[in-house]
């Protein structure tokens, strides 16, 4: 049986991958009378004079919504809210077995921004955050500037920051590998929706000064027809000499090529044409814009994948469940680009000096310590 | 340590009294690649192409939610929210222990109408069922028949269903020991709010021809001023001699005296004045509407309440566990008028003729058979 099959069969048996569970058994009126009715007025009256004691007495501590309108799911695209169920039950796994955070899958049978807003605004009071996912550029952006704005809890759209915050994290320790300096590289980033403007945003925050970004257009730069209000915002902090041309003009003399594009995009002869020791991040799933060993051959020098069988995965779950944890932990209203810049160092530091090396510069996802150590990090850096 | 204190106390130890906890454990790459990217793009294929499919492959198939806008919380009145959580989750938390249903509680920041069925019409698609709980009337009505009318799962609000099926269900087991027929008994409801009129209206299915409704102005006739648009509907079908007076003249050769009202309001002169073998389920919380050692000195034969201290609780819990069980185990799209008939008659059987008497009408809520029998009799009468 191929992975595939046995996914299938497997989701089947399991019927939902997720359950909710009482942390308390009620097995006689006693214990009835305190879970329930007559006890159970006692916290309400708390709340009702206190909107705060929530956090003390309810699941909105520990508790974000995943919530999705299925418009841009995996690679699958727009599939709706039933077929994106499974996606964001697969997440609320994560966040639980991975930063043991309760995590519950809604799937919004709206792809209207102001009918989302709503939505979420709406069912957030019994949640510590939101995470958006799989939501499509450039909805996504607006969506979550304005729950942002507008919310007292975390909103984080995950295809945007989580992203974002590993591919920092990677560059971070590949420049370290390559002796490489932030203010001398030049990045290209490839792919200008909802994870390349988010990559892109988090690197200038972090320092990097000179990216260009592409889409399937070739370079974008305030002369290309049909930006979005998003990627309009984007020219005036990206491709500061008004370049123009192909992907394969903008990566010549790159340090760094980011892919969040299409398989098989990046050839041989762009990556030759490359500073040296460039670093490649192809992650476009399950193939790559370039396979790792052709990139290399072609005198790249550090190259991470979406992949679990090829070294360096640049895996979300990394961060997403430290990020929560930390953010429901220190009581975050927000997630700042400082929490995100600490989540991505933090990530980064996981990978001792020592075992540091070009096939080595992403930390184990199945390390327990992982989550913990991003956790702190963000609550370190929460401001009150 | 008071049982309120103790629940408070409690309360803050679970710091929410659900969890999330996934199915399978995720330790592995193969895990993550069966439950997560890139196996889960199998069961959501299956789906994109037959919404069906998610009964099998996603929670919708055992999974409801509980929503509030926590407009009429236990006898709390209009908390939010905010504080109306600790009973969702409580409520949650008996699905899952009585009727092996996972339920996630959902408190809306909104008492609109409109928006709350809007709310719920969103979120839907996840859901196997929507339960909704302490929402004022009469805009409960409307968004329950809106919904019920649009959705494709079952809608049930409980504080009228729920109620009305157990209480149903003690009066059918209380005409047994009182050899009392349906098409003889006067009966008056006191209280006509959610659960009075949800009573009232189950009776008449039932086939009680008489009814009287009251509330605090004393009898309801067309006569009453300021009826809501549902009062105003249940006159057409009840009080149809057309009395007018008070609760004490209501009651006079009345046979069952049903109420959802407040604390000692109905003395042992308005007992006395009802027929022999009187049945009263007085259901004010904690206080109910008469002592039952006054209405037993004053002739009743049966009497019921809300209290686990007193014989005969009426109690939610019998009901709305394995309503849902059987509605979401039969694929249920509707919770129909027979369903509901057919749970009242599984909750009255449950007490063997043997074992029926005037102190013991209703089954025992920690009897794991409850939710079983009613479940079987839910499914056993959905159309298909």
């Amino acid at each position: 049986m191929t992975t595939n099959e046995k996914a299938l069969e497997l989701h089947k048996e399991w019927n939902g991958k997720i359950e909710t569970v009482s942390k308390t058994p009620v097995k006689s009126r006693e214990a009835l009378s305190l879970a329930y009715t007559p006890g159970v007025a006692e916290p309400c009256k708390v709340i009702a004079n206190d909107k705060e004691a929530a956090y003390t007495y309810t699941i909105k501590a520990n508790t974000i919504a995943v919530v999705s309108d299925g418009s841009a799911v995996l690679g699958l695209g727009n599939i709706g809210p039933y077929a994106a169920m499974p996606v964001m039950e697969g997440k609320a796994v994560l966040f639980k077995e991975f930063g043991g955070v309760n995590a519950v899958p809604i799937c919004l049978d709206t792809q209207d921004t102001e009918e989302i807003i709503k939505a979420v605004t709406w069912m957030a009071p019994g949640f510590g955050g939101i995470n958006l996912e799989d939501i499509s550029a450039p909805r996504c952006f607006e969506i979550e500037e304005r729950l942002k704005a507008t919310l007292d809890i975390p909103v984080f759209h995950d295809d945007q920051h989580g992203t974002a915050i590993v591919v920092l994290a990677g560059i971070i320790n590949a420049l370290k590998v390559t002796g490489k300096k932030k203010e001398d590289c030049r990045i290209v980033v490839n792919g200008a929706g909802s994870a390349g403007i988010a990559i892109t945003r988090l690197l200038l925050t972090y320092g990097f000064p000179n990216i260009i970004m592409c889409d399937k257009s070739g370079i974008l730069s305030r002369d290309t027809k049909d930006l979005n209000w998003m990627q309009e915002k984007m020219m005036e902090v990206t491709n500061l000499q008004g370049e123009n041309g192909t992907l394969a003009d903008a990566m010549k003399g790159a340090d760094i090529f980011i892919g969040v594009s299409a398989p098989g995009i990046v050839t041989a002869e762009m990556v030759s044409s490359m500073n040296k020791d460039a670093i490649l991040f192809a992650m476009a799933n399950p193939v790559p814009e370039i396979m790792p060993d052709i990139a290399k051959a072609a005198g790249a020098k550090v190259v991470g994948t979406g992949r679990s069988d090829f070294p360096n995965q640049v895996n979300n779950v990394v961060a997403f469940p430290g990020i929560f944890k930390g953010a429901l932990e220190g009581r975050a209203t927000q997630i700042t680009e400082e929490m995100k810049l600490a989540a991505a160092l933090a990530i980064a530091s996981l990978v001792p000096d020592g075992e540091l090396n070009e096939n080595n510069i992403m930390p184990e996802a199945f390390n327990p310590k992982v989550a913990e150590v991003v956790a702190e990090a963000v609550k370190s850096h929460i401001r009150k």
